[in-house]
């Protein structure tokens, strides 16, 4: 099944793809790899969740933030590619959780993305996963997910 | 030389590999190139160690955390790859430590991986590295280990 | 235009390449894809700058860092393609800022590195990438960078 009707099926939209704001671009594809910028949970250039898991979100809160920032990446990768359906597969995710000490649950976090792919993409969104907490993230955003897929 | 046989040259053995606790999985392949997801110490489904360096583990024992998160990484390459021998070179090696107010010697720390290595695949586990401190890991991890490995 | 020209029209002068401490290599290339370490703010075999964004040093210095920190990555990539017009394009920049409790402007101390890409290759040198906020880095440096290259 087209991965584009399956976004329909579930309901999902994707945001605007996210605009860089500096020299950098969205993507940038190598070969068969389409290397993804860092997504924030964004939606319409506005950051939908700030803050620190830990200290200033849930758990929840931070599921669906990742959530948020994987359809960010989806929408990137709809732009470069034109359609999600030259996805062949999901390589790789590395999560970034903005996390406030004692906070260690970042893969819990990220669920919220990991879940998405697979429900979205089927056995071919399933990926390999680094989940780390970061001091601190651009803007005060709670998630920023690194995204490399394999397309054709 | 065999790698296989220099795991056993060295008295080393493979932990079972780490079972993914979401949706992604332990490694993938695209084209050449393995990425193995994130890492921790761990043996027998448990953390070996755990706690920040510069605070709650010597440089010593995040050395033996990194050199055991890296048999992890090594665990999931042989079951992907069925010999450890279809690796033709270690490309790349992140390595995050959870580092307390101050600790700045990640690069020691990760010596216990990268000179691992070396020791069992010699020249092709040359690898380039980039040491992280990051503020927490996943379960209260010392070290994060991320391999991109590539393969025949 | 020769990328090595553009150096030298910029008045730009690449530092001795940096030498690993360890087992690790400055650089691994797998198929067509040139994996750096991390790079630092060196010149010389020293650190110029130390410390923390949002504590020790202003954005601007910040700015200055990434930029040294990615002269050492062009540096390697040298040493090790001979010359840097064997690089087809930067495909990804992941910028470590070592950041102080509230400091979030990482992409603005990255733009150090992201706009000297794109002074020195123009098209080619726009590249994806993530721009993360770490508790600490590798001898106390404010800012640590890891890029991904496509070379011919």
């Amino acid at each position: 099944m087209s991965y584009e009707l399956r976004l329909k099926q579930l309901h999902l939209e994707l945001p605007s793809p996210p605009q860089p704001l500096a020299t950098y671009v969205p993507a940038v594809q190598a070969g068969d790899l389409l290397f993804l910028s860092g997504v924030l949970p964004m939606r319409g250039g506005q950051l939908v969740f700030s803050g620190k898991l830990g200290r200033d979100l849930t758990v929840e809160q931070g599921v669906e933030a990742a959530r948020l920032a994987l359809l960010n990446a989806l929408a990137i990768a709809k732009q470069e590619l034109g359609t999600l359906d030259r996805i062949t597969r999901v390589v790789k995710v590395v999560g970034h959780v903005a996390s406030a000490e004692g906070f260690v649950q970042q893969p819990q976090v990220l669920n919220g993305a990991s879940d998405l792919l697979v429900e979205i993409f089927g056995e071919a969104g399933r990926h390999a996963r680094a989940a780390v907490g970061a001091a601190e993230l651009p803007r005060g955003a709670p998630v920023e997910i690194e995204v490399i897929l394999f397309v054709s």
